[in-house]
């Protein structure tokens, strides 16, 4: 995994994390139950936003989750034992290098990560290795060319593209969502079903507007504010109103429009 | 509605129409079934792709189907005696100047309608007044700035931004979708309820490559081909090697996304 790049890395992101995760969780979670008995990688935990919510689905499956930073499984422990969580391992790995032996789990879980990794279906070919043939994996990835919202404004466009290629310029793959399906079929996986899990928000969800579009995307795109700036590619002026504009879509004749993939597999 | 643009207006056009709809019924008609007894207006039906699905999953209902122009409405009407359909009337006459009385229709259908037309909320505020109250509205629409793909290329994304131009250039709505929301509550209605309809095609599902990829979307642009040459905003070449591209997300690494929205609200 791409070393600059961490999920999770200061506090005001933490919150983030898990605003978002709370939110969205219904979303993504539904129908992700592993059986009783079973052993689940989770590639790539970060601060345990996800480990919490599989953990809770699972409740008698045996999680290991793996995260290549210490700092934020440090978090992902306190958060699990915050919590009462009692059937979660944490182990500081590489995603690309992992310490397990081939064939080793029933399922493996991997969220938000494929997008950050500088070779996504290398990525899923470790996975594979220590994948029982018959397992499954589950895959969950944004696509930032999905969003649209309205009303639309050159700025506002302007700061989302900025998060765009802020995502490519570290190696990552923004656009990784729509290619699910033709990546696992390339890692060798079979069995494909990839599924749009579509995040649409009007003023008949007013909380949607203040914790997805605002506290999860708007936060994330604000979060780039001085980089955008000083890389020269965008004014300040253009940004504020950029982030203004961002705003009225969560406000009362506003709409949003974000789409994640949900992949699963089987080897 | 503008009057120089008409879907159904070549055979060319109407066969793409049919095949639309027959590839999309499912999606977009889902659900929708009007109580036995009950008069619906179909606004604008052109050609009669969607009467027919409506007549056909409303048996009992007494649908009135307008539309402004002679030749759309021979076509329709060929359409439903062709299929034996009964519970259909219908009417030349104009959106905007509707020769009904006021409140005196249970319910209203307008699919792919509001786009083409100048003034969207005005249109709405018309139909408004023949429904009764407590009578719904549903309305259809898409959005081409949903659209996405994968592989995607400078050329194909250049094709498809025409594709939004044109549409734009005839006084028409191409982003109308993501507006239903706060049109229908500026219009008056209430009890909106908004529901994105995903069209998500992966190498899983080929027959949908080709009959809603090829026959729907790519069709719909490579009409627009020389007028698209014409206006000098595109040279041929690039052209040819945007639709190049474009069928390549119909092929078996691609994947395509496009997202219609459909409103339900009443008055």
């Amino acid at each position: 995994m791409k070393n600059d790049y961490v999920h999770g890395y200061s506090n005001e992101e933490a919150t983030r994390l898990h605003d978002q995760a709370k939110t969205l969780s219904d979303l993504l979670h539904n129908n992700i139950k592993f059986p009783a008995g079973s052993r689940v990688l989770e590639a790539g935990c970060g601060v345990g936003a996800q480990t919490i919510l599989l953990a809770k689905n699972s409740p008698d499956a045996q999680i290991i989750s793996i995260d290549l930073f210490e700092e934020s499984l440090n978090q992902a422990r306190s958060l699990i034992k915050k919590e009462g969580i009692k059937n979660v391992e944490f182990v500081k790995a590489d995603i690309m290098d992992l310490p397990f032996e081939k064939e080793s789990f029933d399922h493996i879980f991997v969220c938000f990560v494929l997008e950050h990794t500088l070779d996504p279906i290398q990525t899923l070919k470790k996975l594979n290795k220590v994948l029982k043939p018959g397992g499954t994996i589950t895959v969950i990835e944004g696509d930032h060319g999905s969003c649209y919202f309205h009303p639309e404004s050159e700025q506002a466009l302007k700061t989302w593209k900025y998060l765009i290629k802020a995502q490519k310029d570290l190696g990552g793959d923004p656009l990784l969502g729509r290619k699910l399906y033709p990546i696992l079929s390339e890692a060798g996986f079979e069995d494909i079903v990839v599924t749009p899990l579509v995040v649409y928000v009007d003023n008949s969800q007013p909380h949607m507007g203040e914790g997805f579009i605002k506290k999860t995307i708007i936060a994330m795109v604000e979060g780039l504010k001085n980089q955008a700036i000083d890389s020269g590619i965008i004014k300040k002026r253009e940004w504020d109103q950029g982030m203004e504009d961002l705003h009225k879509s969560a406000e009362k004749d506003g709409t949003f429009f974000y789409n994640f993939f949900k992949a699963v597999a089987r080897k």
